[in-house]
């Protein structure tokens, strides 16, 4: 048995020696997908995250899905039907969004640099908008005359704090991100002057965070800076949204977000938000946390080199397909994703081993150097956490390779 | 005048107010393609690079365009009519090698994890195949059969020196990437037994390198390792290749690579292989050197936003195109590329910018902090140095974003 499997790898039970995914075992998912290398997301899991968080979150908490993290369309449908609305961040995403049947009342948009075609296509779909700047607002006044309906609208705010120890900052300091709080009351008189239908703030402080006091400091700020503003705004605030921020474990030493004392903590949030914006829905708008424990990445080996006393184990899929799990995005030092044998759990004797894709340069490391059953061709290399920022955020056409397969399961 | 041009900044000269692109001014090239972002490849930068290398090469030295650093197929077929061969890292590549019109006896075939089905390409087409592994000599003894052609091999050879000073090295140590040097003799001796067409050696130690003198280096140690191993090999070696590593200057600091020196340096090669290895022709395998400058990644400035005292310009395009350019494609620090205000190149006030894309994430960053003219909504930023591992190596669906557009000019 392995010996130490990573609390990810766990989500994925044994059956004999194999691990399974949705309840299939790994070596007749891969005939099934008929080629490899693929992502296989499990449904039950994703379906089991959401039931987790709502277990332990405030009934009224409004649960988003931000697409960005993995647009795949029938994973996104099957999203839709679990959450309470989805998030955009392109026009793209935006028709995958209506695609999979999400209500346009309960989508939102937001994106620094939203193309005029972009706000067009929100405005005649009816959804929200979370305006980035003043330019946004102009431009939706237009559309919203010439499309005969009003454009809805949240400003999203450059808040004047950071969401501390997070592993991307997106509000605080100078950023391209929303408008700087100290400037949304000017913004919030032109929202009213210009006809908009005000909505409410978007506050998205950071993401990937693994540490629940951090992230309910943030939406405790979020709430004084958001009952700040909205003594400015032309309308009562009917929609908050708090971001996100909720990370995953990927590597040794990290420890999964304890999400307990995050409902406790909006408990009071919700409390308190009751009495000063009785009239605001509050939004959490997660991504990586709800999708990203649910996805392996299969790669089946093709060959087994020994050079000058290290073993290689080349496999059919790489960086092309798994950017992040090569270390090439956004990490400053790379670390090994969880990765496991899948077809090989039992009773094999280990070795010390580097997983390496077909591409030809030394960038394409899915392991480095590390403690695996022994395999060999035809064996099958599981990576795990890979159900966000996967295919979508990978450079796809590198080396022209075959595309990626995604499957749910 | 902008001040101080980066040298490749200067390949593209003003027209008015404007850079050029191929004698087009930029506005009204980005007419032309109709829309923003656009990725513009100079065809007589091109020819001009691979003219000015050969004046400095010995004549008998065989020039190959690596097709990885940038597979656009009319930017290959152009290519194909400059160079003496090309050279593939996967199937793909071979069929656009093919297509670009390049002679099967010129193509070969390099990368760690090749499946059956491409090395069946390979021997139907009649390419050379340079061999990584045992396991590859015996599938092509099989497909040699089995297709009614002996397949074409040069090993590929992990060489007991390393390039110094490279941005990559592919060779030394232990490696994913060809057979280990003590490793071939017994290889060489397997292929002769396997009735395989023995042609030669492939010798990559790395790559993107602005010392002339650890090319040469390498070099030198490539033609002596060679002579070593042709000693055990079945037949005369009669083709070389020497890899690449020539770098291109990306950032303050980078000197261009001198070439006179290494031509100067390959007539004692040329000469010493006369002897030595008499029918053997030397190969250099070049992707990024012949590509790299001579193409411009070009977005439209879509907002200008001031954030606590800092400017942001929020252009179309971002890492989902230009992965590199955004620091997040192998490098450990990031530094901007160099970059300019296409059409503003005159007399306009300057002012410290970041240049940032529609993606909601922070990675999303072309420019940080560069001094720039003063640009405005509708202004086109472009980014130098951008004719290799640019549109290929992005995670184009990132946040599902339109597509890039390439054009030759």
């Amino acid at each position: 048995m392995s010996p130490e499997r990573h609390p990810s790898a766990a989500r994925f039970p044994l059956v004999g020696d194999e691990i399974s995914v949705g309840g299939v075992p790994l070596t007749l998912l891969a005939a099934r997908v008929g080629r490899t290398p693929f992502y296989a997301y499990d449904r039950a899991l994703l379906k089991q995250r959401v039931e987790e968080l709502r277990a332990v979150l405030p009934a009224s908490i409004r649960l988003h899905y931000a697409m960005k993290a993995n647009p795949m369309p029938a994973l996104v449908a099957w999203m839709a039907r679990w959450v309470d609305g989805l998030d955009v961040a392109s026009g793209g995403e935006l028709l995958g969004a209506l695609d999979a049947g999400a209500d346009p009342r309960e989508i939102s948009f937001a994106g620094p640099g939203k193309s005029e075609a972009e706000l067009s296509q929100a405005v005649a779909a009816g959804i929200l908008v979370n305006v980035e700047s003043e330019r946004e607002l102009h431009l939706l006044a237009g559309l919203s005359r010439a499309l005969g309906r009003p454009a809805r609208v949240a400003l999203r705010v450059n808040p004047d704090f950071e969401l501390k120890s997070s592993g991307m900052r997106m509000g605080g300091g100078p950023k391209q991100f929303g408008i700087d709080a100290e400037s949304v009351p000017a913004m919030l008189e032109l929202t009213g002057r210009l006809g908009l239908a005000f909505e409410g703030f978007h506050i998205y402080s950071g993401s990937q965070n693994l540490r629940a006091e951090a992230i309910c400091e943030a939406q405790t700020k979020s709430l004084a800076l958001a009952v700040r503003l909205a003594a400015h705004a032309p309308a009562p605030v009917r929609s908050l949204n708090l971001g996100g921020g909720f990370g995953i474990p990927y590597f040794p030493g990290d420890t999964p977000l304890p999400t307990a004392p995050i409902g406790e903590h909006l408990r009071g949030i919700v409390h308190d938000a009751a009495r000063v914006l009785p009239q605001a829905a509050l939004v959490l708008e997660l991504g990586r946390y709800l999708v990203g424990e649910a996805g392996v990445y299969v790669s089946r080996v093709v060959d087994r080199k020994v050079s000058r006393g290290q073993v290689f184990l080349v496999v059919d899929g790489g960086l092309h397909h798994h950017l992040s799990a090569s270390g090439n995005f956004g990490q400053v030092i790379r670390k090994n994703y969880p990765l496991e044998i899948g077809n090989r759990m039992l009773g094999a004797a280990r070795e010390s081993a580097s997983v390496v894709g077909p591409l030809c340069t030394p960038l394409d490391l899915l392991a480095d150097r590390m403690e695996l059953p022994e395999a060999r061709p035809g064996d099958l290399v599981v990576v795990y956490q890979s159900g966000a920022y996967g295919a979508s955020a990978s450079p796809a056409r590198f080396l022209s390779h075959p595309d990626v397969v995604e499957v749910l399961v």
